[in-house]
């Protein structure tokens, strides 16, 4: 196949394919590798403090000079009312003996002290770091913030799970968008938290093509020569792979966590809300057993700034049942190889064609 | 594209592409009218009796002489327990009632009179009336069952909706799998109605081709050259369409059925396991509003069985919020031309590249 190169000439790189940001598990060293891959590399900033991410694209900056995007989330963040207060005087305690009786002894911190904060200080230090691109996820970026970063030459790309999200980034002017499937890993992008479609990338990619003239990636189950070129059909101009490098060299995961991945079944894929109170896709353990569908758990980002130290202390102990593993459905390649070789590989199989 | 082969001339049909078995929307006439395409028709008969199933494919046989698929459903019959009895005894008045509180009056039947049978009867009315193809769903065949209708020289397709039911498919010599990815409207093919796996095509498939030698026929989410081409990509050797062919002249969906579908949204496309005790993808409506999720749903196939009567009256009254209108998740592209235009004008776009 002919690589597209609508999307990777506008991001200044050589290939169309892009690592996925993965809170957690991608690494600066990993945005580095794909950028020596002629890749682009992902810089999941989450919604770090500002101070926090102009640290990491500094340390980025000193691995490379190749672009590479920050991707920060631009959730709505619920006001803390007295229902909220309640409930999480509720979720707590529940969290923490829950942790105690599977030998997890882990103090959760309080409402207060969450570390809970809008995006816009981020989209400043973006700016202030010349930043090239910024992609996005959990919503569209309000129109101020469009306005000053585009004003700034800045590339923006936004996350779909659906058409209608899709039709509001291309209004927006978002410059392109990043489809994903619901074959893929780790949060769902969807902009409201409680209706999250769940459509495969076969009939979401065609149809958010045939409705959008905005470039798109595609994210979600690409993992070789094969699905890549599917990917291709549908009408992606640029490829996101995030499984395929879970477990490289690069991957912030343990050991312990990579050979968890290498065992897991399909059966055990499952989207949850348990961990952050947005539904993410990743392998069913204990934990999420016994908080997906109860009482217990926030809305994003409340959950997930309360969970942090659980799943932190999970991992200091190995314990594969407490910590949160993400994954997509393409449950069957990962590899330990250096995220510059698995690019390099799944390049090859595409040229060799 | 070069048509792959492997399917079409084991089937016997010039084109790989074949018209989904529909319980309920597809006839026929729609059968006949793929055969005329040079396509592979599929008779859908899910559980019927033999002698109905006997008629249909008569009926079928004076339309067109050339081959097409039986369609069956092959699920274990729960136990009529005393705890199901219990259950029954409250299914029934509350859906009565939900009936009536809109309008619809109907009686349901009784447990005893419910019309629930084991696929074996129809087995033999396959061999009996000299079926060539037998495609099959909601499990494996017996191994009797498979000598048998191998003996008689019948072609057997098994669907799937996951790797490992795919192997166990494999394993017992069905000549041809038919994989489902989640983007298919209708039942979910699953083997264990309690774990449905809803895995996006692309994964799916690319998994399943990674797993097994069968040939594989995809379903789910192909509506055009586009999304056959990545299909293709992904191994398929042959193509089924459902979504294409719902409102096309020979559906037996009723107009005001058709009408709600070119209205449908994607995100009142759902799955639900309130109309027959399995998840079926389909149009959100009143009826699953009020029963999905609930304890009013018995196993599946005595939901099925006991809301047929109510359907039946909802579709006489043209009543959208009580029928069960299915649909997968590909929904832009429901076209009221004939079976045999639509599936010659999904070929021509395909040659045409």
């Amino acid at each position: 196949m002919v690589w597209p190169d609508t999307i990777s000439k506008r991001l200044g790189v050589k290939y169309p394919i892009i690592q996925a940001p993965m809170f957690g598990v991608s690494t600066v060293q990993m945005v580095a590798a794909a950028a020596r891959a002629d890749c682009l590399g992902s810089l999941a900033l989450a919604d770090l403090s500002a101070d926090e991410s102009i640290e990491l694209i500094r340390e980025t900056r000193k691995l490379t000079d190749k672009p590479f995007a920050a991707n920060i989330f631009v959730h709505h963040i619920p006001e803390v009312t007295d229902a909220l207060k309640e409930k999480f005087d509720k979720v707590r305690p529940f969290l923490e003996q829950l942790a105690k009786d599977n030998d997890i002894e882990v103090k959760l911190p309080d409402l207060a002290d969450l570390k809970v904060r809008p995006y816009h200080e981020l989209i400043d230090a973006i700016i202030e770091e010349h930043c090239t691109i910024l992609s996005f996820t959990f919503g569209n970026l309000d129109e101020q913030s469009i306005q000053k970063l585009k004003e700034n030459g800045i590339t923006l790309i936004g996350t779909c799970t659906s058409v209608s999200e899709a039709l509001i980034l291309e209004k927006s002017g978002i410059d392109i968008i990043c489809v994903q499937g619901t074959e893929a890993g780790g949060h769902r992008g969807t902009f409201d938290p409680d209706h999250v479609p769940q459509i495969g990338g076969l009939s979401l990619l065609s149809q958010v093509y045939d409705h959008v003239k905005t470039p798109l990636i595609y994210a979600g189950g690409i993992y070789n020569a094969k699905t890549l070129n599917a990917v291709n059909d549908l009408g992606a101009q640029a490829f996101q792979v995030g499984n395929l490098l879970l477990a490289s060299q690069e991957s912030a995961l343990l050991p312990f966590e990579k050979e968890r991945l290498k065992k897991v079944r399909e059966d055990e894929i499952i989207l949850t809300k348990s961990f952050s109170g947005r539904y993410a896709r990743g392998v069913k353990n204990k934990y999420i057993e016994a908080v997906e569908g109860s009482e217990y758990i926030l809305p994003y980002p409340y959950q997930n700034k309360l969970t942090n130290a659980l799943r932190k202390a999970a991992k200091f102990k190995q314990n594969t049942d407490f910590v949160g593993i993400w994954t997509g459905q393409s449950i069957h390649n990962y590899s330990e190889l250096s995220t510059e070789e698995i690019l390099r590989n799944l390049i090859f199989q595409i040229q060799g064609n």
